[in-house]
């Protein structure tokens, strides 16, 4: 700690700066616009298959594509999300720039036939090739590819959903359980911003979720800023919002594993994995566990949307949408995690504030936000995206969830790169 | 990274959180109790001082008493917040209790007579001070006892304030720049928690800001969901209030520096001190500056909540705030740093929103935080401060004042005993 001004540091500080807005600008105008490109892709095929419910009987050829996509002209793409967090932790190997187009295609190619799945691995996945690539060709050294990968993360969080402030920490948060420094915080926040901004002009707009409680009403505790039983009841929540998120990680390194184990045949396992999703979506006899599930294809059904109404989710929503994705992205399909987490968690806020007498809007948005928290063990970004989503009203009540599925989430999580820095007991 | 579920991990996260439960619960009590006790006595004190002005007059003396207090029973009080941090980081010598009701009586005596100090330094140490003789009576390990630390910090900080979320985040995010731990996450965030409620059983209230301006009026920019003008002003703002944090803990340092060097009778330094800051008091021919500030005497005074309006604030308001406090708190007067440091920021926030033409309540709430984390070098707690506070709409203008201010006010701050884990260049 300085006792005393210095004129260097400040100078120093001041070029730092400028050197990263010249460096992240144009680094965010692209992730930017691809993934304004990948939104408006992933969009369009949800409502193609909204329309041509064939679709889904050839999952298990697209698995095959995604599949020879990957073995012929992947390289080392295939680590995905975790290949970039690797390079952050140890530069090396590199993040070859195919990742981003490969990425795009086989997402969209997973949600057009029907697999479930989400969005924000594919963003951050072009984010990190698109730095990895930038930081190759302006010949930076190891440290500043470090803070433009970081910085490529940011960006396509950011943009991917709406939320500059969340992908920014979520960046700086997602490397190790139980920490977070702060070596590219500035970069990383101009990134997401600048990114979001893009997303913005290219006119592609993002889902609004509300909390509509207004009041909640008076007890005989309300000399306090807030509800102490409603408090209790969302730390109860919040501990099965944890465990969910252990389930879903556990589940899916699980398929993964066992698959690779026994299914000697690689290309065999995205089309068994397809032909249990058509399986299984006969069994359950509903198209709403396929694909991002923000919304719907009938006004009524189980969606993150709906989820925060009454009705808007059966009592095992949540495990349904779970297990599909599971499958999904265990079995060789690519796409992120993160919204079929949303999904898993408003569905079990939907099913938990019907028994716990909660507001369902609340609980939906908590679990929205918690059950991502556990699972990627972010709990900061996750506070910080329930006040991006949601408004800043109930933040401590997300951050009492989202702490509490972080803790009870343990050190299982989807990122299997993601180190432990300090940990939870 | 663990794949699998692990019966026994979740046992062992379980167990630990009901350990820390029944350890915060009666720390958080106590530190409640005390800061609302505390809150209490300020207020007496403040408006007693408003109906006697004569009492300014004997500061010099009351300086004295504080001096002979800690030097005839302070043992190592005297170090304050910084041998709180000190504990944390080496633990060693350890927290007297008595530090507490040292004080609060000599922060209580600063605010009667007309010192310019704050409150959260007396919060803190009341919250460490009581942490550390719970941990040496209950005989707790080091270990146990650094997390004890950290959470009396935010009980302390959390319950003055009544932000429990910023007090959990503060206390993990003060130690070191550039680094969160979160090895004490959910210990802070009860005890935070907790302390916070008692002081609302209390029936002591914190003050409530508002930044009122619902609509941004629409720009050609306006598909953004941001005004991008508006951005780069909050930028420029940024800058300045970073560079004021660095001016105040700059000035603070080098006043107590100079003056323990120059003035070998050591109580002599805040009878010098006391006459300082009555001759500046008639110099600028008002008595706004001392004492907290957070309301003025006269409805239309100098004050944090005038602040947020046309007029509550002179241009140089900001300079007089600062240069009081730090004549106060470099001289031997006790109290905290952060409520002066919000007038100085919302002050100066007042008079840039004139400058460049921003909302004035806006800005206003920006300085207030984004000084404060400046000077702290906590721009994560600062920016949830922010939200609540202010609520949540306007967070991202809070992250990047806050981040912004945190990058400019370099690697100096108010604690000598913050380490710096990640330099800012």
């Amino acid at each position: 700690m300085n006792k005393q001004f210095k004129f260097s540091e400040q100078f120093h500080i001041t070029r730092h700066l400028l050197k990263w807005t010249l460096l992240v600008m144009p680094l965010a105008l692209i992730v930017g616009s691809l993934v304004a490109l990948f939104l408006w892709l992933l969009d369009k095929a949800t409502l193609f298959r909204w329309h041509h419910d064939w679709l889904l009987w050839l999952l298990p050829v697209a698995g095959i594509a995604i599949h020879f996509l990957y073995k012929l002209w992947g390289k080392n793409s295939e680590g995905g999300n975790n290949l970039i967090m690797d390079e952050i932790h140890e530069p090396g190997g590199g993040v070859p720039w195919r990742m981003a187009p490969l990425v795009i295609l086989s997402t969209v190619i997973t949600h057009l036939f029907g697999g479930s799945a989400g969005r924000e691995g594919t963003a951050v996945q072009v984010g990190g090739s698109i730095a990895a690539g930038a930081g190759k060709l302006l010949k930076l050294s190891p440290a500043d590819i470090r803070i433009m990968l970081m910085a490529g993360i940011a960006a396509g969080f950011g943009a991917v959903f709406g939320t500059p402030i969340t992908g920014a920490i979520f960046a700086l948060e997602v490397l190790a359980i139980g920490r977070i420094k702060y070596d590219a915080l500035l970069p990383c926040l101009m990134a997401s911003l600048f990114a979001d901004i893009v997303v913005g002009t290219w006119g592609i707009h993002h889902t609004h979720y509300h909390i509509l409680l207004r009041e909640i009403p008076p007890s005989i505790l309300s000399f306090l800023h807030f509800d102490l039983l409603l408090l209790l009841k969302v730390i109860i929540a919040g501990i099965a919002f944890g465990l969910a998120s252990n389930f879903f990680a556990t589940l899916t390194h699980g398929i993964k594993h066992q698959s690779n184990k026994w299914i000697k045949q690689k290309w065999l396992i995205p089309v068994i994995g397809g032909c249990t999703v058509i399986a299984l979506t006969y069994a359950v006899g509903t198209s709403d566990y396929l694909g991002l599930g923000v919304n719907s294809s009938n006004p009524g059904g189980n969606s993150i949307v709906n989820a925060f109404n009454i009705g808007g989710a059966t009592s095992f929503s949540w495990f349904w949408k779970l297990l599909f994705t599971s499958i999904t992205l265990g079995m060789g399909f690519k796409g992120g995690e993160v919204t079929p987490l949303f999904f898993i968690g408003a569905a079990l806020g939907n099913t938990l504030a019907v028994l716990l007498g909660v507001p369902i809007d609340l609980l939906a948005g908590l679990g929205f936000i918690a059950v991502f928290a556990g699972a990627t063990n972010t709990p900061l970004a996750c506070t910080l995206m329930g006040v991006e989503l949601f408004g800043g009203e109930y933040i401590l009540y997300y951050a009492v969830s989202c702490f509490t599925a972080y803790y009870f989430s343990g050190h299982t999580g989807i990122y299997t790169s993601q180190r432990i820095a300090v940990g939870k007991q």
